[in-house]
């Protein structure tokens, strides 16, 4: 087991709590354990590329924890499509003598530490999608944390919703994978849940919706961003008006929630949750995960076993090939869906 | 003090955390204290007039104290403005033998029950305004609430921007009073804070984010929903793309965000908090506020000091009349925000 | 697949959120897609042997997926230690024509439903461990609640004892198996975490403490109820005075602290979380946990698939014999302990 | 209005959610409107006496605003009490050319301001006391936090005492003063709630008890650390097992829970809540009150104020002697304690 290494960190892509727990773990274990030196990269791939670096002590990971995003800054940034970017990249590392990379990050970031392994550049992995569609692990972190949050919204809008006998409408995170939706949805006791993997019928939708009236309660419909009704995207034109008596043009949520109004005849609301869903102080079990994640990568890289990532799988932390970090989106499964939609209406 | 009285009670106007904790020590204290009979009418001033009860016992209002909502439900119908709508209302609290009402709302529900008691009908009034805009008390509950999880959604966004070098504005609710966006823009360390009570300049927004870029850090802005630009409304109209090509057109936080990235350069986004304020469990300020004003609402009742309503002052309760309720409306004053301002950048 | 079954149901044991979560999910897919009528039996299984049922409709499991405890009530009642106790049960079952039983509880719950298996009453069950030490399950409900409550407080604590340059000992639950100490010490950051599986070293503990100090910072210490230090129970002798002079004789978190102020000389306190960690609103993942549990027992019950209980794999809810669930207690590994004690200090 | 002073803070006494949110609002103002430069002492008066510095910023105080705790650290030096405390003081203030001085801490702390500005060291106070004991202001930022804390401790312990039929005592903080009781039984719909302020009947405890039991709900009694039972101290002498067999000597809380089950019968708990109510993120209510006092105190200071202390009045922020934050202690009165004994039971 090499010690004294000198270990490269980045963070890449959007925001997800959890992510300074990894850097956490990855500096305390890197240093107490082995002897390490970690050097941190500043916003992401960008890092590496301009040689913007910041050093990792354990003094620079104290009261990190439980803070969301990142103190390494992140950004969109891809080596590959920027003018000798590989070469500088190559460069900022052997400069700084540099032995080996981990790259926390989603499927762009992994994409590019794989192709970084083929062009012979050691790298380890670290998977991160709020999203949690990433096939090769059971869960990501960030995840929790998003559904915690969606949860809570849902918990205080149904108060809402019943005491104006109103349908809510609430739109969450998830474009192609509908994870988000699905579990918080299933916490918050959705009436409705909605997903990217499969096109809705409106009047499906809307049969739902009047069930719960009749029996005197007030619906709840979960929609995911990227969910779209049968027949298609052309279908998603509306107009409410603010306040101000502008138009607001919307997504899903608001297309649904006039639809659900016009049809039914009742008042109906929609509310898309944002970035709140991305920020702030990680869940416990985000922070378990995340730091399990670090404490592996590290041991990974002192294995010098690079073109790896971490994943969860059960209980336990196993390394896979980078590779399987971009194979194919997890998406939630017919079954998956279908265990949900008996409890609708 | 006449015991046993028959007293009618509803809620008006928009959800509120703490309407149900106002309704349960009516509702104790008037059958424990009192020996009264506790009457709720449903939807708000609806109820009196098409005759919609529900009694209110002891057991009834058992674990509703943390509950959000009402469990009466609400409406804004104004008995007024309905045929024959003062005649029906009188004939229900006849048939019913209700000797008083206690009212619950705000300028609207408070505004019906100050002309009712001018009509015969003896009312006594409790504020709620989630936008602490009524003159008469120094706070009213669901307020405190509002504020807190603002500050919450803040607190979270402020490391998703921070992560991202990014700009993000904040819109809050407050469409006439800019109380919510003040206290949670304190609360949560914003960069600028915008109200309704004075038009903002956007240069001068433009050099508070650029200061706060300059000094590494990302810039909250936190404004109400019913700012408006120096030169006013006709400036607010924006366009905003979402992930299907769909134009967004949004309120003064879409239209800020826009304006902010134009001026600078940096990525800058909106995110419109919307209906979450309102709903869900009140925190504990407002439930100790919103049972002290309910027992003594119950406690005017039965003193037959009707026309009044109950009001903060200081840590006092006391009464005033119902006519304050609807006189004037409360804004933050020059000088609270002059106070807050020193803090921008 | 028989619709149309008389199904009972119970809740035994301590308090776990989660419980009423799947309550909610057995009615409702029982009713709507079964066409089963659900009985309630209260206090656990007292309520077969006393006949103490309340019936399950969709109304009664509304608003109660996100509350804590159970609607059912629970009790540690053994049918087997009552006289005729079994005779009592079948009785209340055969008279209320109940064709098979849920059985919602943990070991001691579950032993019953084993047994009664055997003697011929169908029984489903749904395990319950706050503690997560059932080893036919990767997670039970409740833990996650648990681990959140006790990760907020130490992360509360971490403040005070900083503020103050302190040693402060956080007692959580867990006599046997010590994964709410791991998982929140872990989330908590906490600089020692300490667990029934492995005798502690005092000497050793007090090295992490200093350690910490000299850094400057101040160490909190995460100690489940069940550890013991090298040299066993004799050592847990402990005398510390409250407010009023009076002597608090206590567990191993109380006599730790008394020892780590004798022996480093600095301040040390211990909070006792206790009861507060198994109550409340669930988390998010648990009540999705719940709720799938619930979904799949029921499906058991109409499969007639008895002697079976739930379980969770990976992410696939699974059905283990009930005998798993007596087999063994899941206890911490040592390699997972290891893992976390590289964080120490 | 003299700009270019150079202030001096310090943080005294117990910890305090809030007191990093006045170390920002001084820093801030003082630094951007004032032109001053702050000095922070460190670890209390300590700091001044044993020239314990370090310089507050606009960067340091960047992050803090909604972490609990103190970034000067505390202590309960009094510099009166200490050989030469008072040259050493007043020698470090000379030394690094100090104008004033701003003290934020509790009755101690602020008593030791008041004997200074006699002496000729100019100071301003911030009032600080968890208790809200202080008769000066109507409120203390910490308090609000502290009683959220105990409230949400309260809402989690009532499902589980519903579950088991059981009677759970908590014990909060209030050695002297029951307000955090008070507010926080209030909140949390507590059947019983004891103070320091009146000498309690087991008798009459007992009977609400039993009242609540025969409706067929679980009481939840809420005790302040300082309440005492009729006839006073010596009827505290109680002994509980734990799970290890040892007697665990409490304070009140335990006694009652062991008296309430050894009078009704009913098994009864104690949960002792402790240091977690005084630490961690501040709620949104203390964030605006610290702040506030922050920007008033740098006020006060730069006209040259001294001798004064911060305090809040109904809305508005204003400067009393700080002779009154000593002058007697603020308890909680008869009538508001009978105003909340009608919900009892």
């Amino acid at each position: 087991m090499p010690a004294g290494m000198r270990v490269g960190v980045l963070t890449g892509g959007g925001d997800c709590p959890g992510l300074n727990a990894v850097l956490r773990a990855v500096t305390r274990k890197g240093i107490s354990v082995y002897e390490h030196g970690i050097l941190g990269f500043r916003s992401g791939w960008q890092g590496p590329v301009e040689d913007l670096t910041t050093p990792l002590t354990l003094d620079r990971v104290e009261e990190i924890l439980n803070r969301g995003g990142t103190i390494l800054g992140s950004s969109r940034t891809n080596p590959y499509k920027i003018d000798d970017g590989i070469a500088r990249l190559k460069e900022t590392i052997a400069q700084h003598r540099v032995d080996a990379l981990i790259a926390i990050g989603g499927e762009d970031t992994l994409g590019v530490a794989e192709q970084l392994t083929h062009d012979g550049v050691p790298v380890v992995g670290v998977p991160k999608t709020i999203d949690n569609d990433l096939d090769a692990t059971d869960y990501t972190f960030g995840f929790d944390t998003a559904v915690h949050i969606a949860t809570e919204a849902i918990d205080r809008l149904r108060t809402t919703a019943e005491s104006h006998h109103r349908a809510l409408v609430v739109e969450v995170m998830g474009r192609h994978a509908g994870w988000i939706a699905l579990h918080s949805g299933l916490a918050g006791g959705a009436n409705v849940i909605l997903v990217p993997e499969q096109e809705f019928s409106v009047e499906k939708v809307v049969e739902w919706v009047e069930q719960r009236f009749e029996r005197q309660y007030a619906p709840i419909i979960v929609v995911a961003e990227g969910a779209v009704p049968e027949g298609g995207m052309e279908r998603l034109v509306t107009g409410e008006k603010d306040a101000f008596g502008h138009v607001r043009l919307g997504g899903v949520g608001t297309w649904l929630a006039d639809e659900i109004s016009k049809r039914t005849g009742k008042e109906s609301r929609a509310v898309v949750l944002g970035h709140t869903q991305r920020g702030g102080t990680p869940t416990a079990y985000d922070r378990v995960l995340a730091t399990r994640f670090g404490l592996h990568a590290i041991d990974a890289v002192t294995d010098g076993d690079f073109g790896k990532m971490v994943a969860l799988r059960g209980t336990d932390i196993i390394r896979v090939p980078l590779s399987e970090a971009t194979a194919s989106l997890k998406t939630v499964p017919l079954e998956r869906y279908a265990e949900a939609e008996v409890l609708f209406g």
